[in-house]
């Protein structure tokens, strides 16, 4: 036996930090374990918790939730024009990200966006009339979800608009995306100027025709590989897309080159392109969307299938509690502001496109990509801490998306609602920041957290469908 | 005071290992740190390291040739023809990777390529021609070093093979190299078949035009951002580029397809580039042979401005020593052997390619590629120990040149010959493996270390140019 009196003290603290400063403000080494009570100290939680924790239903329809999401593979089958392809969607609607929000309440930026919409489908000569008309309530605004489609920040998808057709050959569902239209003025933003509108009119009646020539000629491409690829080299599929937009580039160029199309209308959509980092997001939130949507409506599941914001409020589903939506005020995000602004000039947490997060990507899967600090903040170090704090409210690791630097581990994959309530560790997820006005455009990045609120409802919900 | 007797034991040793054994094995902690004599040993090179490693007229050139490296700014100016293209090349002239060497001792796929070169020529009806002619002496054979270009493993240019121009605009010194094959069969691994001239006419006829076509439309494009960019996506430069490959295209698909060049040449171009990962492979050679000759010829200089292998020999060059060559056997590499091969079947290590670690990318870079284990065997961590490793046998770092996993800090560049000979670490490069017998191909990949006898030759040379 040692003695411990002239052996040097460490102390290991559990709990109320302030123990542990003060043993190291004696001298001696302490250590503390972030440890929080079970509900994070909420009493009716912790017990909905306690019961839910080992409930043999829950980890079953778990397991078969989280199973269909790693079997699904996500393949680009092809282009289509939103109202022919979107189910259920009618004339006249126009999807927005995020849980349902009516008009009034909607943040500038999807405004804006919706204004623009209008402009593009011929509804309104002008801004002011586009605006009485989404004000009357003559238009039907639904979330992207409600018909198996996401879109990155407002997320508007007015009927003309082109799609990519995502399947998952596995379980054959089907999910859909706009078409990235690059950075500055765009209407994901909610600007809705004449430059903006040429373009999506060149996008729907030039580069959708061109691409959908190309697919012809390439076949489906299979999206998780190429996701997988990407995660070695410094992407993380949802703010840094780079090297996916590369590696899709790739596959689409020789096939546009052989396509038949003008040649003008070739060079102009490589050029498109080629100049665009983020083009490759949309393919990703699609292909995140449909290998989620493969473990939608497990009976029992606590497992997240979609987090989304409309700027004013971020809402959550789970795989038990089927269409239901568990909503929370959207954060503004704490992030890094492009110069001349600041949070006060940032709309709420905005898009669909934290449906990459839910799949285990994303801020979930910052281990792949350091560079990215340099856009969202932070160091290199942080970035594999975000990862491996995942993995204490994730049900398992997705074996297909590895991490060079964590030795190739598989990504954290499958939010379990109840770890959320139990740990306090909120999901993180890397986000672009939009002008609270409409048509300014992005105005920084950051890390952002998922609303504790969310889930809380969503255990609630889940402990009461267990009772019946 | 504390006691030292009750107290843990810790002890760090410094030299022999077993000394740290010993205390390892009686049950206490021993550190060992990695020290080694001066001169690692060798009485002779202590002597000459001891006079040398504080001269002031060497670290004056040091900085004079490590800063001209650092401000090299190598920039893709277009593609010629060899014969009309490289300094001093003239008419029944061969040129090979690594220092010079006369046929009768080349190793098999450097015979083999050159008598593909031969074959492409026309010099040669058929292959026992072509090695008749190669042997009677009536080919001038030479390193491609000699005529400022590089070419990866055999290395092979002749006369008519088209070449890529690098210029670097800060120093106005210009480099060349060949265009990758791509993988397979390939005359680089020594394979000289119809399939191989077949695509090697291809390429001269076609793909050049094309290309020098796409360039006229695109201007020149700068190579140290380029690389740069690639190294925060996974690549090292060397063995991996991926990303550089696929940076590169997207460059060259818009002006591809806006050269009006036909169609089916475009389509066939961006086909090659697009397939062929290592595409880039050759443009990192050239713009590292570019901003290495920029610190050429500095009197007292002990910074290493070329390493290469021939197969049968490696060679290096020292800026203060001007073109002589140090070398010594090249070693055969310990690597990753594909199925059925192993190091009985492989030839010298071979190839200009180590002309990137010697710019401090590559090996030296590793960091950067942490997925690239997957290619040339270790973990994660050894790639960063690697990066790590060589920070103490180079002059500085290039900020050019950033690594995320190791928060930013450049890569470690500008071997010095004395602190190689001083400390025994010797330059890390990451390497293919070829198949001794022409036309096998690649058998596998690893990494592998410069010979220590090269940077002995090569301080002593030093020492004895500061006698005189």
């Amino acid at each position: 036996m040692k003695p411990l009196i002239g052996a040097e003290m460490h102390v290991i603290n559990v709990g109320v930090a302030s123990f542990a400063a003060a043993v190291a403000h004696a001298g001696a080494k302490a250590t503390q374990v972030e440890w929080a009570p079970p509900g994070h100290g909420d009493r009716a939680a912790a017990t909905a918790i306690a019961q839910l924790m080992r409930h043999p239903t829950v980890e079953a329809a778990n397991q078969r939730a989280f199973d269909a999401y790693a079997a699904a593979q996500p393949v680009l089958e092809g282009i289509g024009v939103a109202r022919e392809t979107l189910p259920g969607m009618g004339e006249r609607t126009i999807l927005h990200a995020g849980p349902p929000i009516e008009w009034v309440r909607m943040c500038g930026p999807m405004q804006g966006a919706i204004v623009g919409a209008c402009l593009l489908e011929g509804w309104a000569p002008d801004a002011d009339a586009a605006k009485r008309l989404a004000a009357s309530g003559e238009l039907h605004f639904a979330p992207c979800h409600h018909h198996d489609a996401v879109g990155p920040m407002a997320g508007i998808i007015s009927p003309s608009m082109p799609v990519w057709i995502v399947r998952n050959t596995a379980g054959g569902n089907r999910a859909f995306s706009n078409l990235n239209e690059g950075l500055g003025k765009v209407l994901r933003f909610g600007a809705n100027s004449d430059e903006v509108l040429t373009r999506l009119r060149w996008m729907r009646d030039t580069l959708a025709p061109t691409l959908a020539a190309a697919l012809k000629m390439l076949g489906s491409v299979e999206l998780k590989p190429l996701m997988a690829q990407a995660l070695h080299m410094g992407d993380e599929v949802h703010n840094r897309n780079a090297a996916a937009s590369g590696l899709l580039l790739k596959r689409l160029a020789p096939a546009l080159a052989r396509s038949g199309a003008p040649t003008a209308d070739i060079a102009a959509a490589l050029e498109f392109i080629a100049t665009n980092d983020h083009f490759f997001l949309n393919f990703s939130m699609a292909a995140c969307k449909a290998m989620l949507d493969a473990a939608r409506g497990v009976a029992g599941a606590s497992m997240v299938t979609a987090m989304c914001r409309n700027g004013v409020e971020f809402g959550i589903r789970t795989s038990g509690t089927g269409d239901a939506w568990f909503t929370a005020p959207a954060p503004v995000v704490d992030g890094l502001y492009f110069p001349g602004y600041s949070k006060a000039d940032a709309a709420g947490d905005l898009g669909d496109s934290a449906i990459t997060e839910t799949a285990g990507v994303g801020g979930f899967a910052m281990a792949a990509a350091p560079a990215i600090v340099k856009f969202v903040g932070g160091t290199p170090d942080d970035a594999i801490a975000n990862t491996l704090a995942m993995r204490h409210i994730t049900l398992g690791r997705n074996g297909a998306f590895t991490l060079p630097a964590l030795n190739f581990a598989g990504t954290p994959a499958g939010i379990d609602a109840r770890k959320v309530v139990d740990t306090g560790i909120l999901p993180v997820i890397n986000t672009g920041i939009a002008h609270r006005d409409a048509g300014v455009g992005q105005i920084g990045a950051g890390v952002t957290h998922a609303p504790m609120a969310c889930f809380r409802q969503a255990v609630w919900a889940l402990a009461r469908s267990l009772e019946r």
